[in-house]
């Protein structure tokens, strides 16, 4: 149960969206723009950013639902998510991808531990301005959503089975205002 | 000088946000609800949580925009803005600013420190459930902005005098686009 009482059912963030629209509408289209964009950063890897960030806050909500989203887009590819999650460094993704997914985890930490050769590295394979911006924003922003979701404990669903119909509700809608306005969708 | 070409001389997140007016506008709208909002929360209050927390994070730009914020709504009282900064369990606040500042610090850690006795003794001093989600999410978003803002290198001015002028533009205007095109003011 949440530490302050939503009004609501809804799990994860969705039910603290409901509760405050003022701020659900700027976080959902922050995240609209940072995670559906498809210049430069495919849709998969801003997803994965989100996924490994999430799983090195220790978000499972998170975590999860981003995973998902991740596996939609890579038609179905659980595994490779799931590497991504927890040993990148030896998943088959770019080199490319390896050095901002290094970026991620130092913004994780702090935005000071983000060095000039972590940024070297990134365009050395091939990274734009626009996507190291893109990566340490999406990293820089599940520090806050990580934090919102646990802070104030929103509701955790522990079902794994869950996530998935939710994923392609959310592929398909994108992070508009259905996300805390419509029920859970039928699995 | 930015890890990234921001193509302006915009200090802080001002530079970052000219770069990609696509991810500046939810920010600043973000901004302008959590830290201009006039109910529960004063705009002092919300502030002053923000420099908190920016200090946590070792943002020196963030904490020295904020606190120069909190002190135009403060009527001045710069003492006082940095005593909640570095030591605000002995500052002039009330109990419920208090247990409030606690429950940021804690989001600072992360959102998993946040505990049930932590709520109490907030609701105990007085805080609404709208209150406690707001103090959250300021913590939670400064724990984004703070990442932005360093981890992509931003230009921080160091002398602190150019930090008042342009706090006294923020708080008479608010956190909307001038914030990403308008020349800092004159002193």
């Amino acid at each position: 149960m949440p530490h302050i009482d939503v009004h609501n059912d809804l799990p994860g963030i969705r039910g603290l969206m409901a509760f405050r629209p003022e701020t659900a509408e700027p976080l959902g289209a922050l995240a609209e723009v940072l995670l559906r964009d498809n210049e430069g950063l495919t849709r998969a890897e801003r997803e994965l950013i989100a996924t490994r960030v999430s799983y090195l806050n220790d978000c499972f909500y998170c975590h999860n639902s981003h995973g998902e989203l991740a596996c939609v887009y890579l038609d179905g590819d659980r595994d490779l998510v799931d590497q991504v999650r927890k040993d990148y460094q030896h998943a088959e993704i770019s080199g490319k991808m390896k050095a901002l997914l290094n970026i991620a985890g130092k913004v994780q930490q702090s935005g000071k531990a983000v060095q000039p050769e972590d940024i070297a590295r990134a365009r050395r394979e091939g990274a734009t301005d626009r996507d190291i911006h893109d990566t340490v924003l999406i990293a820089a922003a599940f520090c806050l959503f990580n934090r919102y979701v646990d802070g104030l404990g929103a509701t955790t669903p522990t079902d794994l089975s869950t996530y998935p119909p939710r994923a392609r509700q959310v592929a398909e809608r994108g992070y508009g205002s259905h996300i805390y306005s419509s029920p859970q969708p039928a699995r």
